[in-house]
């Protein structure tokens, strides 16, 4: 029988910061080699595995990069900081020249000093404070966007001149409150555009601070105790993303189901459908069984399904083996329960990988590569039977880029072009 | 416990040539495959091992360019000739615009036929005939430097003009000596800049056999029956180069032993500290017991320590089967004693690999893969237990590039940094 043109699905599992380093309390294996992962280790058995770089051996990547690597982008062509992906993310479409940045709801005191870098994680009301900044005007031509987001973030949008992205946060970062805020600069003191912008976010954190610190909604947090959220913080700007759709290119639709704004953010990019949920929190405590109800579904009427967990990370970030190990082990779980209900599962692929390594030892992302695996009909099986670091090394993928990877399910899913006749 | 920021150390070995092809006198085995190297063969069995290409499969290199890819740059943005690099070599710094030749002392006769292209190999009494030469005027506003290097050599540098280093060489070439001195010629006779620029090094030349001819030194060598040196032949023209320093970049204090000038030229333009010694020949003689010593030494108030032997392509040039294998078991106990001494053995990380292969078969360097090595802490281990051409190909880090391998190691020492948030 042939193929021909007909499309066949994909379902992607993505494990964020899923490949670690041996440890010590594992007798040398990894968290990923250490779970009970029967099913993954099933679809390893029936697929051909390898490891896979998100940009190149060595190069560490933030989750934004990894993903735009994963879902078919140069980073270096189109990245130019978090704020304009943040944007996609709360589906706010930027305007040719916009700048955009990621905001925060903060405390200060009279001094201008930081309490808390997020107003103790204000999550009421925070539509009513965006809204008493957004569309507030700066210098006559500028006007300033305010869109909430999760929790206490925002997205921040200058709109109406000429702005650049080389500038500094307004924030010190996690961690580091109580000092004085800290004020917007160019990143090189001669960059004339940049000064001119960095001016601008500072005139917009005055502003924002002059109209919270009265809002009514911060008197009421007086009264209870809580932070008033009487200032914006804002950093990662980014001038907006002139992106080729992925989906487009390819005549695919693709549906992408995550808990975190990043990644949301770069699938609409992408030209993905998006699917959360509440319960879909980016952490450990996300609703797994619900994922994968959303991703049976969502194949139904589409060509391939990405399938994003944010727990792997986040338990690697705080070095916690043993959360990491039971983490990985409910996602196999998940992806048993996927495989099981997939409907035409012998005409499906499954395809399993992560945005970047974050070995628990190092406590941040790594240059390590990632394990990959992509199985389904017509696959060159390989003889590797367990998903892991080093098993999948041995695989018959070799070391590919995430681009590669993604491609290479493209192709079999056999909506890619002949590049010449 | 988390690593978190805490830079870590690594000691990088680099056999200059070390790769090789299967020898009918070995039994099908390589000079390496073939050497007791039972210290090489434990870093390999502690570490992860693959093959690199210096750029890219197929693609044969000199020691300048496998250098370089080594250390960091892509050759295609800052190669230009070896001059530059020579220059670098012996500390002379090029100003924007100049132009650097390697040189040679040798001797013509009155016919203008090359006798000796080496003069004898002359090693007394450079200087002197290096500061006849220097700082001549040509054309008027074009200023000559002539910088003695080790025995014959001297890099000539043109300054104070608008120079092209398209240019052919004033060199027949090694095994080339009999016929008559060719002269420089632009490589398209319709280029005007490199008309002009091989027209000065003609007159350069010429200029130095009419200095040199009658210097006392010469009338000295004469009367001792040695070939004078009465002429300075040039090659290997390049624009002076102007590279990121790769220790600034990381922010490492990195250190290079060796003893070739090319090698000690790329460290420096690197930013790279070197040290070395009458002694490390940049041969077959050199002095591997003070190098491991220095390299032990250099440890303690540095991150990164790079160790350079050139026997190892030395004899493979020489097609010497088994001077190359007793090479690389001297090259074994090298790093024998330097693990047995190394301060904070278990913290520190062991790379091997080299600048290209040089198959003894083949006389020359080819374009197959170098084996490498990263042990140390952290490392995901593999199950080659051997330092050899086949059995680092089966290893966990696949195939990659000498840039590739070079920012493993960096990111294992926790100096990179993120790309993206």
């Amino acid at each position: 029988m042939k193929l021909g043109s007909k499309v066949r699905k994909a379902v992607f599992l993505i494990q964020d910061g899923i490949g670690g380093r041996p440890r010590k309390e594992l007798e040398g294996l990894t968290e990923l080699e250490a779970a009970e992962t029967p099913n993954l280790d099933r679809i390893a058995a029936d697929g051909i595995c390898g490891i896979m770089d998100p940009m190149a051996p060595g190069i560490r990547v933030g989750t934004d990069v990894g993903h735009l690597t994963l879902f078919g982008y140069n980073p270096l062509n189109v990245y130019d900081g978090r704020g304009p992906i943040e944007a996609a993310g709360v589906g706010f479409e930027l305007e040719e020249g916009d700048l955009a940045l990621r905001g925060n709801f903060a405390t200060v005191d009279e001094r201008m000093f930081i309490l808390d870098r997020r107003a103790g994680r204000i999550r009421e009301g925070t539509e009513k404070l965006a809204s008493a900044l957004d569309g507030m005007r700066l210098d006559g031509n500028v006007t300033v966007r305010v869109v909430p987001a999760t929790e206490h973030r925002v997205v921040v949008v200058l709109r109406g001149g000429r702005f650049s992205s080389l500038i500094t946060a307004v924030d010190p970062g996690a961690g580091n409150e109580g000092g004085k805020l800290p004020l917007s600069k160019p990143k090189k003191p001669d960059f004339k555009v940049a000064s001119y912008t960095s001016d601008l976010v500072n005139k917009f954190t005055a502003e924002s601070h002059r109209i919270l610190k009265s809002h009514p909604l911060n008197e009421k947090r007086r009264n209870s105790n809580k932070p008033p959220a009487n200032i914006v913080l804002s950093r990662g700007a980014g001038m907006e993303i002139r992106v080729k759709s992925i989906a487009d290119k390819f005549n695919i639709e693709a549906v992408c189901i995550a808990g975190e704004s990043t990644v949301l953010g770069i699938a609409k990019l992408a030209g993905f459908r998006t699917l959360t949920h509440p319960k879909f929190t980016a952490n450990i405590d996300t609703d797994l069984q619900r994922k994968a109800d959303f991703a049976i579904k969502a194949l139904a009427d589409s060509d391939m399904v990405i399938l994003h967990v944010k727990g792997t990370d986040v338990l690697s970030h705080d070095n916690d083996i043993f959360g990491k190990i039971r983490f990985i082990e409910k996602v196999d779980e998940m992806m048993g329960y996927i495989v099981e209900n997939l409907p035409e599962r012998e005409a499906c692929y499954i395809a399993m990988g992560g945005d970047h390594s974050t070995p628990g030892s190092l406590g941040t992302h790594s240059g390590d590569p990632v394990p990959i695996v992509l199985s389904g009909p017509d696959v060159l099986k390989d003889n590797i039977f367990t998903y892991g670091e080093r098993s999948c090394a041995m695989g018959g993928l070799s070391r590919i880029t995430a681009n590669e990877f993604f491609l290479s399910i493209l192709d079999y899913m056999n909506v890619t072009y002949r590049f010449g006749a």
